[in-house]
């Protein structure tokens, strides 16, 4: 495996691995690699469209809010290039912050919609624009064939497939499976932040996605009705502090009354103690 | 020379030609083509970086403001046609706008720091977020080793260049000197709104930069005493309403009041008629 903290360096890689006729395959990520990271990397490996597999550690300032936790977010680069050395990565690119956004950078992707203004990007002001502006970058550095993102991140799939098919970008967006702990809590690094209490409490989230999952499956088609029970089911969780939980179409991320055919995502967000945690499942509807 | 209109075509045609290790050259336009753009495909068929011509027409809607001229903008497709044949153009693009901007289409590339809300970008809100929004676009699906734009729109050409840098295109980005008539005004597909009066009156506009232009050089250091004389210069044409008349420095475009060694930018914009014309000039300092 070679690692890249130089945008040149590892272009030029790149283009002797594409002049020989590599397809690149990429996953981008903030590092602190668990998982969920892992299953995209292995999909990667796995996937017969690609040839050559790309890791991105970076922690995008861009994306964190002023009083968010851009600063105390969990960093291991050796943990992390132990993982990605370990599920076959050839090429790991650590740009530093300053590669990434040097003086006089002033230019964002914006991704309207209404796909950035719910959900997450509601609590999150500007945060789907650092992801876009970020995503955007990567793509022009890397050149991707394929990108792999979790759909732990669902409205960041939706987004960015957005910002892929509105500017043309030559990259298939490929979305895997969230990655659970036994007891159903998703993968994520900032699992890190939860004291032991908070640990027990936090699969309250996924509990309660499945609670409203088997109320759809049962004939619930009432969207009013299954926020009542995902704010109930959560609500039972001292420990939990809602931000949301919604009820929204796929992949519109469009507002819905009364379910009908087709697919919808329910996704919910939380905080215990320090950590927002977010979840969702996807339910087709028949 | 192969004309495309659609995105999937083209990009099918510019892979082949990318495996056969050519090197692809870029033009884009808004058509109407004249002068200063078949100097870009002249300046491109010489260039040395680049072994096949790719131009595109395509009169972007999202760069007009409501009550500009998107609808009247002049349009003659054969005539381009035979214009772009007789430059050496391998490749012509033609898309369509429902192709450009299909339903759904929500994405928008923003340049800041300070690039885009002076001169052009003070008149025409928004002008700038469409320029670079389309030029994303086109670079995605073309892909160039080197795009090249006039120098008439000089604000333009420091947009896209801030654009390329910031979301790290892998283009390069020439630019190319304004062509111009004999009596110096600037070519311009714009131009053809001109009546005959106006067309006598236009050149005042090159006319006043090169008074500035001169003054500089014989040692005018002043940025208010240089505006006075392009704003008395217009204003001695009864046909020209004049919008702008500015000395910033480049490629920065920040405000100047004493110039100093290095480049300034002298632009003006002003109407006659229904046509809104802009020019400028680069005048190094020592």
């Amino acid at each position: 495996m070679q690692v890249f903290e130089d945008i040149a360096a590892l272009r030029g890689y790149l283009a002797q691995m594409r002049a020989q006729g590599k397809r690149v395959g990429f996953v981008p990520t903030m590092g602190f690699l668990h998982q969920g990271h892992v299953a995209l990397m292995k999909a990667a490996k796995a996937d017969p469209a690609v040839d050559l597999l790309v890791v991105s550690i970076f922690v995008n300032p861009l994306q964190f809010g002023p009083r968010e936790d851009y600063r105390e977010y969990p960093r291991d680069l050796e943990r992390d290039k132990e993982l990605c050395r370990a599920a076959g990565t050839d090429a790991l690119f650590v740009p530093a912050v300053a590669a990434m956004y040097p003086e006089g950078f002033a230019t964002t992707v914006e991704v309207g919609g209404g796909v950035t203004d719910v959900l997450c990007g509601r609590s999150r002001p500007g945060h789907f624009r650092g992801v876009a502006t970020v995503v955007a970058k990567l793509f022009n550095i890397v050149q991707p064939d394929v990108a792999y993102f979790g759909m732990k991140d669902a409205q960041q799939v939706v987004v960015i497939r957005r910002m892929v098919e509105d500017l043309n970008f030559p990259v298939q967006v490929k979305a895997h499976p969230t990655v659970r702990e036994d007891d159903g809590l998703a993968v994520s690094s900032r699992n890190t932040y939860l004291s032991p209490e908070e640990r027990r409490a936090a699969p309250v989230l996924y509990r309660s996605l499945k609670l409203a999952e088997r109320a759809i499956l049962a004939g619930e088609r009432d969207a009013a009705k299954l926020k009542e029970l995902l704010v109930r089911e959560i609500g039972s969780e001292p420990l939990a502090q809602l931000d949301y939980a919604e009820v929204v179409s796929w992949p519109g991320l469009k507002p819905v009354t009364k379910i009908e055919a087709g697919a919808v995502l329910i996704a919910v967000a939380a905080r215990f103690g320090r950590a927002r945690l977010i979840d969702n499942v996807l339910v087709e509807v028949k």
